[in-house]
């Protein structure tokens, strides 16, 4: 299908949820993430931990050059149902498998957004590392403080430009007495960029 | 000149700057307020309040019908300067005017953002209304929480759709000895949506 | 009862709850109210909203001079309750009324704290500054924008010294795979000191 | 000297400041670490890391029992001006000296914060713990996303009770036209109780 141009992201209401799935990812984070990734109609895209979807969906809005993948089959299901809702689902390519099996058959990237990666952060973005292109970008979500730390080291390590923001929402829940602000927990989005 | 389609927001270290100018609106919170907004390449775009032109930079990459006001003559000046260094200068009309004696010569408009409005706030929102169209949508960007407040009351008393959140970001600077995580102030995005 | 001098909050699960009452204040805010108050052995404190009790069982440990209302039953109910597990409750008068109709009858004030106010807050800081005496505190805690904006305008317009923070926590949950921190709600602690 | 019953915590403007020493950690942040901290007047106290002394005059203001040291000389000499500005000298022990090579010395510890531990947390961390009593405490405040995380770890490994909090402060700034936050940089607290 044909590429959507629009800033607007999705509202969270709007995706299909699972109990075992966590997602999606809130619209602002969403959209920040974006921003950061800059994805254009060409770019060949892996996203690792698709989960809900959030991200997913988001992306196919740019490219169709884009494969997913989560370990969780359930995960895969909602990921799917939210393409399908949204007329996304011929831009990508699921998988179900576990991030680390699959890079190696992947030819190469100019872009990777790991939202979940178990205990295989460091060897997922080391594996990533060999397919991206000059000025590729890694993307991380981290809501785990360790998360952050190991992202941006491997980084460092591999010699990328990085950058970590945190950011910290909140949302008016508008009621007759006045305007009550409910915290979004923190997240913290990395991005490394191939030198 | 030619609409730019790109997520990718101009950084903040890439906008001349004046010291009695306030802004740019730093990158995320750009990048929020345009996910936002949703402008669409045929919107009729008012900004009242332009400052540094951190907005305006990001507005103008997606419509050429953008009208942008400050009431300091250095704003503009300053606005202009961007502008013209990111290529974008043909697809604005800058005003130097108080923004309340510009709208009534304004015919219809799809969105309007205001980051600035100094007393008028409320007479401001109150004029932009009677231009908008349904599903028009209004931004008020907000460091002071008056402001917040204001905005608020006044969108809810014209029976727009309104949402308010706050955003506190954290940026991380890269240390030898680890990340330390530096704090942007807090800015509220409150957007109205026309019924 | 005698005064208890020890710096530690009483945390949050220790407080028996109503589901009907909101409460208790979170541990950090408390002591930070606390710290800003700085209640000594000699004030008379009025505490106007006392809710779960959380405040009142801190200031109560601070001084014997206390009155705390609610002008609903059940919130004295379980502050009462409250204050009876912790041994504090003969050091707290209890009134279940509106917290506009007590202040008069109060001869002078050394603190007053204001959890709760309806619609009565710019009413009832006034009817406060009238029984406070010179370098006396009121302290505003807010989980409502207007609030915020309220109480500054209203402590400025009577010539206190006026100070507002506003306090984000987050507080990790320790998982086997890592720290994942969980938000709180935004609050703000308004402080006049009248001069 | 006496020890001073008071919740007030010294202003951050109060204390006497060098360029080469970092400090004083900001009031609010000082307070939830007393409150952590909970020093009863018996308590002896060990800080790592004084800096400007805004702890170390903090807890002096509960226990005559603190050793403080700092690597740094400007930082003892920064802290000892403050200590007897505040009239708290008689209650400190001050060591110019590198945290690690003071621990062995010591007999038994009740409480002991970590401001400042440069490569060797982990390892002071293990040294402390070997002279801190049963429900003894470990406070390390963090301004460095590593730190967090190697605290945390540590103190799983020796099987320490660890709560940790991010602090996330903004301050108001009463303009002319309005209240405009200003935000402190986040900080978090680990707080480790020897089970
Ligand atoms: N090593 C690994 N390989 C593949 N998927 C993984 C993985 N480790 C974790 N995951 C997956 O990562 C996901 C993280 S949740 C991601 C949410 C998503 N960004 C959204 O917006 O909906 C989970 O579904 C989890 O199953
Ligand atoms: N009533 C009014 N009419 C027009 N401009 C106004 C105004 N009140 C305030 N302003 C302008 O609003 C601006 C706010 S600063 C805006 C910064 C901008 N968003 C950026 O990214 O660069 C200031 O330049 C101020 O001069
Ligand atoms: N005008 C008024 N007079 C008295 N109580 C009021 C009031 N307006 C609101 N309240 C009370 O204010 C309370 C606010 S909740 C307070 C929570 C409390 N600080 C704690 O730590 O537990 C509510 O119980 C509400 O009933
Ligand atoms: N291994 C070590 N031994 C002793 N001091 C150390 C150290 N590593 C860092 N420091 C000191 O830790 C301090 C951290 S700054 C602490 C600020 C202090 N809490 C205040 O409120 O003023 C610095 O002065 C630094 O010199």
């Amino acid at each position: 299908m044909e590429i959507i141009i629009s800033d607007k992201m999705i509202t969270d209401d709007e995706f299909i949820k699972n109990n075992s799935v966590p997602g999606p990812t809130k619209e602002e984070i969403r959209c920040i993430v974006l921003c950061k990734t800059n994805i254009s109609k060409e770019d060949k895209v892996l996203e690792i931990g698709c989960g809900t979807g959030g991200l997913t969906c988001e992306i196919a809005k740019k490219t169709k050059n884009l494969i997913s993948i989560d370990k969780n089959p359930k995960a895969i299901e909602t990921t799917k149902m939210n393409l399908k809702k949204f007329n996304l689902y011929n831009n990508v390519k699921l998988i179900k498998n576990d991030g680390l099996s699959i890079i190696s058959n992947i030819n190469s990237l100019n872009k990777a957004i790991i939202g979940g990666s178990g205990n295989d952060l460091e060897e997922i973005i080391a594996q990533i590392d060999k397919k991206i292109v000059k000025n590729g970008k890694i993307i991380v979500t981290a809501i785990l403080i360790d998360t952050k730390v190991q992202s941006i080291n491997q980084l460092k390590k591999l010699a990328y430009e990085t950058e970590i923001i945190e950011v910290n929402i909140s949302k008016g829940k508008i009621l007759d007495r006045g305007i009550m602000m409910i915290s979004q927990n923190p997240i913290a989005i990395i991005t490394g960029t191939k030198k």
